[in-house]
């Protein structure tokens, strides 16, 4: 699992391309035929994509280009909620575990990308973290078999699924509210190609503010595994290469905590997974 | 409110034109400059183009092509729930109605066009009608005013919110599943542009099954306006051309009548409002 692609901004120009060991080769500008990395899944051209980064060189340094989501304009954008042991506990809602994922919708624009700061809002003092691993879909399905699910994954990525915790419980449908403010989360930093089933069940994901750990599980306890999140969302929607599927967050997020502790301004938050990089982020105020 | 323009597919082109008494004027074979109904709500042009059905015939026969919800490619739909008198006093579960409107996205295909089957599927028996008026964003705005609201607002459409109401109780959070079927609900017939705010407040909403009234409301009596939807759901999110809000339906959905009465194979439904139309689908298995 090193094979992985991403989509920057420099001298304002959005570039997609490939993340080598010694930095980043832009390969939008000689792919016209591909002119996102949206489209390169589409067209299942990854492999493609990455043979040309053979003999080139290095075009920009990670530490001076604006990472954006590594699919900035995704098709569904699926989030799981409440899907790690304890997760339903931590509600105090008296209600059993329920027999279904727990599935809502975010928006593209409620998301930003590596490096760049998380907004709080002036509407509310409770930005908080989630941090998960997000599959891109890379081949169509509708009533994908759990067995198969695994094959429609072209790529993994880190999202720290920020929410406006208050602003989750201000109706009576909950979380679509709380769930969508712009550049509340984030996504990132580039696209692993999903080569290797077997690395979910020996993978991790955690959270840290300012260094600290607040998070951290085995993609191996979700309470709906990947592949079963995959069936039972094909079973209602056609998922299409592109769409990104957020597949739920450990125990731990600030809200949980006795007291809360919500993120401030200044406040560094890194997500990282076994493989898939370190997404990190800083807070501001808008 | 007689300007109407709409989508539709013939001899397997996709057309968008006017709606005119003696029929369809295709527009869009002359105006490439704007591929999609979406992109003539983003160039701010419903009334140029309308100004090119002057002296111009028919092309198209409504009842020989098939239409398409109006704006195919929207981008996000955010629909409210729970919006009109009783509606909350329906869900029989002892909470009070709710401080701010309840939201949930809907994928666009989720929706067929005016004229199609809404689809059964074999998981369930429980597809449910739910009548509404959805709103086109014609301006992009966030923190968008009330007062200033309805400028937002480029045209109307009816919305058949259609439902698969065991689903939507699936989870802890609710909705999203339940929401989101392929081709459950449609949208059309066509958009009428919006140029008389004052409309809203003497417009009525209905839904009839097999010619039976099973919903009747008036637009005035939402518990929040549409004026007021704006600008909550622009606190979070910037809304753009060709967003849709669709903005609640009145008590009388299936799934509250004693007995529950479900859509079968077969059924006819139609979603009326004055001055837009009639929205009007079959019912059939998948």
């Amino acid at each position: 699992m090193n094979r992985r692609l991403a989509t920057w901004e420099a001298d304002g120009i959005t570039h997609w391309g490939a993340v080598v060991d010694a930095g980043l080769v832009a390969l939008s500008p000689d792919l016209p035929q591909w002119p996102t990395l949206r489209s390169v899944v589409e067209a299942g051209a990854e492999g493609e994509a990455l043979a040309e980064v053979e003999n080139r060189s290095t075009t920009h340094d990670p530490d001076s280009v604006v990472f954006l989501p590594p699919i900035p304009d995704p098709g569904k954008i699926i989030c799981v909620g409440v899907n790690f042991p304890d997760r339903n506990a931590e509600y105090r809602d008296g209600t059993d575990a329920p027999p279904n994922p727990s599935l809502f919708p975010r928006f593209p624009d409620s998301f930003t990308g590596h490096g760049r700061p998380l907004i709080r809002p002036p509407e509310s003092r409770e930005l908080d973290y989630e941090g998960e691993v997000a599959v891109v879909i890379g081949s169509a399905g509708r009533r994908i078999a759990e067995l198969d699910a695994l094959g429609h994954v072209a790529a993994l990525t880190l999202c720290n699924e920020g929410t406006i915790r208050d602003w989750t419980r201000h109706a009576k449908f909950n979380v679509t509210q709380g769930k969508n403010w712009e550049r509340s989360g984030s996504m990132g930093p580039w696209l692993t190609l999903f080569d290797d089933p077997g690395w979910i069940d020996g993978a991790e994901i955690a959270t840290r503010v300012n260094g600290e750990e607040r998070q951290r599980d085995r993609l191996s306890r979700m309470l709906f595994p990947i592949r079963r999140q995959i069936a039972y969302i094909s079973t209602f929607t056609t998922l299409r290469p592109g769409d990104i599927v957020v597949t739920g967050t450990p125990t731990g997020a600030g809200a949980r905590l006795d007291p809360p502790k919500f993120l401030e301004p200044g406040d560094v938050v890194e997500v990282e997974a076994s493989g898939l990089g370190v997404l990190r982020n800083t807070v501001a105020d808008e």
